[in-house]
């Protein structure tokens, strides 16, 4: 069970089989930055090229096809004094009449964010006459990462599949374990795209978007296959449905969510059909990139022990 | 400011220009009763037919076109001992390919469930196996409700629209103030289809359905057209988008708060955008029903005052 | 068998239960006018106020629910010499980011085209400065028709469902049989918006609009239920989905077909789907109203004799 | 202008930036052969793994990001005496309902189809009862072709993107010229997965796949990007759109023909909207893949001369 602090000299704009920059146990811990969605890193300068450059991927020593990844959030912190953000709506969240009449609400601006990291907020000064300077809590997340996909694909960062990806999620926090279908061998564990906070949907197309420092832990589940990420915090256990339109990427989120009831907690099809529909709850990831991201969620204390 | 108690002796299921049962003036409270989606009154007998069978209408004194009605929910009660609810799930919600491996999980199942007003929760009992007797915390909503559609149609009340109708969304509760288009002279009030308890998505196509007693207080904005349902509660004001597939309903949702906050907060385009993008919220209302509902909501702590 | 001439003298904008303004007997033959879609009739006054007014209802004596309506157009004519159509794309046909970097290609324009009923063309002048005057052949439709919805709904004109209404399929031309299912006594069959002529999708949001006169020949087929509207003509039988998204459209067309080819031509589901996989095909009605309109049709020369 | 005889002695499952197998220049001509979908080549033996593999990829020399590929299918010919092909729906092509009511029909099964050179046919035993012998007129096509796609990505040929890839359409048969936007040095293009004919929509996730020879000739534009691949026969130029859901397909084959008539036919904006409006077409290529295909096509008749 090490600690590994690794420091990035390249970066990738895919999620593929690309040569290992660190080689880890099941039970280690990397601590490590990302850059921003452009590339900047906590000095500012741009080491790399947009869209989300992920640093990694990290190889699990063996993690097979089949397996689950398991990576816990352990720590996700902005690492410089400003992030930068969107202020334009993205144009397919808007009714399509909307924007053929309001252009100018869906032209390109990117604002500069002030990050206070003593008090835990992000500040956009002049955000406009009645605003004044709109001061938001931070609640830093990983926008951007997963693993290989499978067949030797080379999946974009700008979207995500069954292997994570893009999903931009702002329930991916620190304290989260995460866990990804192992399809390549090594599983191939990329990260980047931090955001200091982001609305649901990411419809401007970014969160506060900004460099991090990192730590994460990572395990493995032997010969279980899982076929969507899924997550855990205190509070929840929840899937991952990445795909458009938003009613496939729901659909994928719910069918996983009923495989784990049944797998892990011994639940019958009816058990776990009555807890999801009586209990399940249904978070919105992005609804801007090119998959957008659905979850599924339901609350531990109404579920049985995991068998 | 009177209070009407009223006691239906018939039920409609289309919302549609009908006759009204009762003419109250803006300001007044109705105290009534509603019977649950197949029918059934608080005495267990069926005395209307499926689907969700409506109170009213409703006819508001004053209520023109272009007016914006304001219905306060004042409290919705459960009356009686029992609600049913289904046990499979709708197979739209699930991956094509899961629907046809596993049909059994979608065949048609009713359960009753026993409702316990002294501890607000309702219960199965032999939900499974591993369930045993489920119990869950009661959340008493209305899951169709609205006016009058527009140019003298008459909506099922299997559907939704602007005019709201079977939105089935969970956050209808007591405390909750609804405000809705009048497209009809006296807007024409319609309520029904209450449920103990709801999941995000009603994704077995039902809630813990059953009868209620309501009290609600209406009001009226003369002048001020809104385009969709929009709803507030202490800590959020909301928006309600209603149609398929769910992208286009978050579109409804999205622009309706858009043209709320720069009309009604005083905000431009960019802040509106702003402020959206980066503390916005949704939450799923219904994805079975042939209109699904998504929801737009923002904290009202992050909003200046109202103009 | 009788012929009725019949001349309007009000419209519908909804497709629901009023009052029949004719009954007739199953074999009857209709020679009537229809208004086009902003209510202008064939002198070029308005008579009736948009969207798409309706000549009807028509009640066919012996109509019952679970019966299906058959209607033959036997003739469809423009009946003066002009049409309107949209010189704009509808928002919705069009990628987002297309939509807000090109806002004029959006901007609402009307044109009226020229009617040569010799020649059976419809030209429109100065169409620009490239195409100068632009005549395209005529093929006259009718947008809207259908009958009256189930469970007394009173249905905007804007749209369609399993009743039919306004489809907007550039297949329903002179020739065609067309078969509706009766939700209500006398089905009520409601007939309007003709077009000169219209390209696939109607994504401009309008054909070339005009007035028409319609001679049709109503059938009965008792006891026998469908679900969709279904046609014929000399080469193919189809049927008619109308849905948004048009994926949902799509997969009522295909249904439909499903089930009309195992009933009525005696296959098994297995030799529907051969046929329907490996000779099927499909044409986009609409993808401008709020219900879309996708038609699934095959040749009848694949297709064994009807049992 | 060299013709060249190429035999594949490997296969490729993505279209990524892989090694080329042959370097041509453009106005060369390839004669080749394609393996069935599974990797079955024209003995009838195995050799590639599915899906879809892949041909090439070809190197054209001088092509660089921002060009246009030219491919002219000049003759697709399948290469063995049978195909095979699916005998069931694909679950996502029908109502939900439907698919959980009537699970059998969504089963899988595959049949072996006989191909009758001469006659131009491919026949199915005993299909049923009532069919017999199933036989349907060839038209073989393409189904998975394209070149690298964008930033490094390999994409898996399940799929399809703005690089092409796994279109199914039904329209890409020998004569048609199709033209793909080139993002990688040398273009790189890929073939495969031909079908000796296939229906609107793939619907059963198949054509009748087998194996091909195939000549084709290349050809640059150099210095012009388009963003989705185009095609042309005889009567007709089209767009093709390939994304989920349907309705994005169809947005960005709209969406390209706009750019097309603009830049490359002189027209102005209006004009371009009136030829579509009134006068364009849309052929559904497939709704089974990952990527849905819609093609947006326009009578070459209608149109200017090229400018």
């Amino acid at each position: 069970m090490s600690t590994h602090r690794f420091e990035p000299d390249h970066y990738f704009i895919t999620l593929g089989s690309h040569e290992p920059v660190l080689r880890v146990l099941p039970g280690d811990t990397v601590i490590t930055t990302t850059v921003d969605a452009r590339g900047y890193d906590a000095r500012g300068e741009q080491v790399a090229t947009r869209p989300n450059p992920q640093t990694g991927p990290f190889y699990i020593e063996g993690a097979e096809p089949g397996d689950t990844l398991v990576v816990h959030l352990d720590r996700l912190s902005p690492n410089r004094a400003t992030g930068w953000g969107n202020a334009m709506l993205a144009p397919n969240v808007a009714d399509p009449g909307y924007v053929s009449e309001n252009p100018a609400a869906f032209q390109w601006e990117t604002t500069i964010w002030n990050i206070d990291h003593e008090k835990g907020t992000a500040s956009l000064e002049q955000a406009g006459a009645r605003l004044g300077t709109l001061t938001l809590p931070m609640s830093p997340m990983l926008g951007c990462f997963g693993v290989a996909p499978r067949e030797g694909q080379a999946l974009s960062t700008r979207t995500s599949a069954e292997c994570g990806g893009n999903m931009d999620y702002n329930g991916f926090v620190s304290g989260v374990t995460v866990y990804f279908p192992v399809f390549m061998p090594g599983a191939l564990f990329f990260l980047g795209d931090g955001h200091a906070l982001q609305g649901d949907g990411e419809i401007s197309g970014t969160g506060i978007e900004t460099s991090f420092e990192v730590q994460f832990t990572v395990d493995l589940i032997k010969g279980k296959p899982i076929e969507w990420p899924r997550g855990e915090n205190g509070d929840y256990i929840f899937s991952v449905g990445n795909a458009r339109p938003l009613d496939q990427a729901l659909q994928h989120a719910t069918t996983e969510m009923l495989r784990w009831l049944q797998a892990d907690y011994g639940l019958s099809a009816r058990e776990a059909t009555l807890l999801l529909s009586y209990a399940g709850e249904y978070d919105v990831g992005n609804v801007f990139d090119p998959a957008y991201t659905m979850v599924c969620k339901i609350l531990k204390r109404v579920l049985p022990q995991p068998t």
